[in-house]
């Protein structure tokens, strides 16, 4: 058994700089099409000329590979609309982070009212780009997804020619917010789908599945599993692979994000043959991102065959998401 | 500033065996005149025999310190009452754990039927001897304790003589119970006082923090600290200090259980004083369980004083909570 599946697109990934750029880039090279590029390097990524250095590094990180790294801004209340339509062309959304809601956002926003966000979003809305938010408040860990739904729905409503992204959804009270306006979009993860807090903190604690934000209940992943699975136009793939080297993660303070990048098409193909939907993951992986982002990626077909194999423990000294652990498909070729 | 505890009592204990045994048994005998130690070692403590082996291994442990092991039994369906009539003078409760439910629980019980634990209870109800119970379901890890109520209130009423202790509550649900039954009675860890699911998960997660039943919400945590700082005589401290080798914690797969042992009365004395009520931690660390069990504990004062010192990072290998950080309370000396 086979799938052939056209242009993956991975609409939300970390791939870090540095040596661990080269490690994990190549990863995700191999088998998507593109991916949106985060921009919460040390320091974040706020320039033109920022976003040009960081692709030369991908691209020369990914080699030969048919991927096209689709660049983000680190949103800041200082950018004009000058700097917005000069760098346009650059990029392809700009992310917005709450401060210090998760890995390197110290220099997100405070203050997320919308009249201190007007004069940007104005310009994005103007110039077409789109805004991709993580939507976390500081509330209680388990609260702060659904408690950031009323900021979404303002700028919506305010922005209504402003495609919003909602990034790595995890609540039922996210999904509901989907219908509620045109204009708002989401991503979802492979983690999301899979597990609930109780894969986390419910037998033994297992930090390489801690993530922001955290997995939720048992009825909230059923809420992202109908939308995914349905290849429901409102939501694309977005792994959030976030790679932390092991000693991260199996420690005293452990960092937040799973590394989901090599996995993640045969994991969400066995998820979606699992629930008799395997011709909807097309949708899901790319189609949807097109229409959404308006996006044309690189000619290429991933091909999965129905195959078990074992996930390597670690990657480069990174541990994966279902490390050690036996996959029904694997990526055969890419081409 | 000083305050004099009379005979504090540490009313959940695990005190582990062999070279852990040694290691961490004297903290609490330093500052506790007696603990109530589970019975889940490797085999479970189900005999006579095995509880005079195991009373003999603590006191060996303890040396010359004035503490008192209150001994209890594994929860077995097969106890008859001719076997717990025997052994009625060796232990102070028995411990009931679902099957698989935490640390060494797999020999519990995994039909929780009133029926089925009847005769059992009957002759314990008879003998006088208290039920302990470990009570959380199988199912999400933020429901278990709420949804275990139930079983409480089915025992509470079918037993009415029975004396039932509700270990190591975490929720407002299972406050709300303690006040539908004369027999139900409640114990309260420090950490469940300190931290909600927040300390260990919502900004870097934190292994050391982790722990069965999980931390709850900040409602939760108001409800138990409501209790405690009242010094309400339905509740009692303990600790379910739970030792693990810091390389079982800082792990991909971690064990549950956090280690208090050792700063317990000075973090308690912060808190309470905090609150205002200092005057009320003698009966929530003596009073109370002297009543509720109908114990005389050794004849022991434990001065502490305010007096800032720095929580040691490790004791013996196991990392306790607070570990390098400043507590305001020292432990003075125990007369």
């Amino acid at each position: 058994m086979e799938l052939r599946l056209r242009a993956p697109l991975d609409m939300h990934l970390h791939l870090r700089d540095g040596e661990m750029l080269r490690s994990v880039a190549p990863l995700s090279a191999r088998d998507f099409a593109g991916g949106l590029i985060m921009p919460n390097l040390v320091p974040p990524v706020t320039t033109g000329e920022m976003v040009r250095e960081y692709r030369a590094s991908i691209e020369e990180a990914i080699g030969e590979e048919k991927f096209r790294p689709y660049m983000t801004l680190f949103f800041q209340e200082e950018y004009s609309y000058d700097f917005l339509k000069e760098v346009r062309e650059e990029i392809l959304a700009i992310k917005l982070y709450p401060a210090g809601i998760t890995t390197n956002s110290e220099g997100g926003i405070a203050d997320l009212s919308v009249e201190r966000l007007a004069p940007v979003l104005e310009a994005m809305s103007a110039l077409g780009i789109p805004l991709s938010v993580h939507g976390e408040t500081d509330g209680f860990v388990m609260d702060r997804e659904a408690q950031f739904i009323p900021i979404y729905e303002k700028l919506a409503l305010r922005f209504p020619d402003l495609t919003i992204i909602m990034e790595h959804i995890t609540t039922k009270e996210a999904v509901e917010a989907l219908f509620r306006h045109e204009n708002l979009y989401a991503t979802i993860t492979l983690h999301h789908l899979s597990i609930t807090l109780d894969d986390l903190a419910g037998g033994l604690l297992r930090p390489h599945l801690f993530c922001k934000p955290i997995a939720k209940r048992p009825e909230d992943r059923t809420a992202l599993r109908k939308m995914a699975f349905l290849g429901h136009e409102k939501v694309m793939f977005g792994s959030d692979s976030a790679p932390h080297p092991r000693e991260k993660k199996e420690a005293s303070h452990c960092a937040a994000g799973v590394f989901t990048a090599p996995v993640a098409l045969p994991a969400l193909a066995q998820l979606f043959e699992g629930a008799g939907v395997l011709e909807n993951l097309q949708k899901f992986v790319s189609d949807n991102a097109r229409r959404i982002y308006g996006i044309t990626p690189p000619d290429k077909e991933v091909l999965l065959v129905k195959e078990k194999w074992r996930v390597p423990e670690s990657y480069g000294g990174v541990v994966p998401m279902f490390a050690g652990e036996e996959l029904e498909w694997r990526v055969e070729s890419a081409l």
